[in-house]
């Protein structure tokens, strides 16, 4: 049996597809390749496990069209639905990208695997669901959900048609969310910001917001470690998890002096006066990762640790861009 | 400056229209009368103070125009958005019919609201976003939210949305999750599906499930009386009520009992098997209303005195039909 993997050519469907092919699954992708890349499946090139086709989930038809076709060379057992915006101010400016990118995009993902009796999801739900509640513990079980991002909208709106569709036609959802993911192969994010900016101006690192705003930050190897884990252990219809490092996160500022650490050493950094880096930005938060951990899945870096490693990853993925 | 109903013609928002227009507000409506009826608009016909177009909120720019044309009329102050989808089942069998009907309608009144610059949403969420919890106690602050029907899910994804639009653009949310509402005009329920049956049947009420679903039934008027009341006490940006009677509900047993005692006395009542009618049937719920309490509303009627005054209701209703 078959796994098919949304957004398989984005920086964490990639990584998946990579670790599930080294797992000996068979692979099934689609990717819009409109910010997912075909660089990040190159290490999958000529691997007889692993079928890509570009497509848009947002076009039910072709879409459709594309799993029947993969469904009938070997039949999916799976779906990952990893495909979303990840340009979060794109979202807040224009409401359509979330509402397509974000949410159509796992509707018909849903439509998709009704019409083909797949019956197991995997989604890449997000902590933006839960809003801005400063220092109060996020538990799984927190309400109620105030997301102030379009992106954190969408994301509750897939979580929510992902739970009645389990009422009908779905045998097991999955649903996790992240938190900031980092890592390569990067392709958005505040470290990939921050060298940019620092290979433009060596000199001076000017930073969105007052360098307050802390979050938690995983690497991605861990996310994967974490949603394959839950897949392992959970028995739940409705596996709810919230995928984190086991500490309150890092604060922008470390990750700025990181970076300027590792890529321009006498670059000075320049802070906003905001305590946020955009509208929808959540400046802090305090998410409770105690589900997962009662689980029995224990990371193996904290957010310091894993930002240190991404910085010095995604400097080597740029170098040799 | 005037208030904008969506759904204006149906059972809640011809109620409300009613209620507006009586404390002396100008009101501009909505409706594609596809389940809203023009008879429910028949004692506002000539009133200067209401004006009603049909549309379809659907479509984007022919929404946008109408109100648009009724803003520059009178500036619209706030917008009371209570169209949606009303048959649960219809939206069971096709996800798409609460897709647009249930959630992209909110979308879209989203995006006018935003074009013209209207501040304020009033907005008719249900206590359906939670789920299948049994006899756990569902307060605002309850999660997970695991909705079982589409109509359920989309009403979390529309109340999602508009917390993001409050981040952005919006000045108050108040987000009310209703109960289930009766009272008339009656345009679907179970109340009036039981008339109907017991026209057809005099001798035998034949009952979906076996009766023991158990619901609060709040009476339309005082749902209206209760957002009116937070409307005027609460100070929220992001004001959510769970809005229902102080009760614990009565069975769809009561119903179909009081029903019969009314209609037809001497009718059997035959039951199903199942403990719900049907998939996405909330069998049974415990629906906290503290924080409404809270605020200092009393509701005047428990679940049992308003199902006996709606079917009371609904009957002559269907008598001069």
């Amino acid at each position: 049996m078959a796994v098919f993997i949304t957004g398989v050519a984005g920086f964490i469907g990639s990584n998946l597809a990579q670790k599930l092919i080294a797992e000996g699954q068979r692979v099934f992708g689609i990717d819009n390749f409109c910010r997912g890349r075909r660089k990040n499946l190159e290490g999958l090139e000529g691997d007889e496990r692993f079928r890509c086709v570009e497509g848009e989930l947002t076009n039910l038809s072709e879409f459709r069209a594309i799993v029947e076709a993969f469904h009938k060379e070997e039949p999916i057992e799976e779906v990952w639905h990893m495909a979303a915006n990840s340009d979060i101010p794109a979202g807040v400016a224009d409401a359509n990208v979330d509402l397509n990118d974000t949410f159509i995009t796992t509707f018909n993902t849903l439509q998709v695997m009704e019409a083909l009796k797949v019956r197991i999801i995997y989604f890449a739900s997000s902590s933006a669901v839960y809003g801005n509640w400063g220092t109060e513990t996020l538990t799984e079980n927190f309400g109620p959900l105030m997301p102030i991002s379009n992106y954190g909208a969408m994301k509750l709106a897939s979580e929510a048609a992902i739970s009645a569709a389990a009422e009908s036609f779905l045998e097991q959802a999955y649903i996790h969310r992240f938190p900031n993911v980092i890592g390569v192969p990067a392709t958005h994010g505040v470290i990939l910001d921050f060298i940019h900016k620092l290979k433009q101006t060596p000199d001076v690192l000017s930073v969105l917001g007052n360098g307050s705003q802390q979050k938690s930050y995983l690497h991605v190897d861990e996310l994967i470690d974490a949603m394959l884990f839950v897949r392992e252990h959970s028995e739940e219809k409705r596996a709810l998890y919230n995928i984190g490092p086991d500490d309150d996160g890092v604060t922008v500022r470390f990750i700025a002096e990181e970076t300027v650490r590792q890529v321009s050493p006498d670059a000075r950094i320049a802070y906003g006066s905001e305590d946020r880096g955009w509208v929808g930005d959540v400046p802090r938060f305090s998410y409770s990762t105690d589900k997962l951990k009662g689980l029995g899945w224990v990371p193996r870096l904290d957010s310091r640790s894993a930002i240190k490693m991404a910085v010095q990853q995604i400097l080597e993925q740029e170098a040799s861009a």
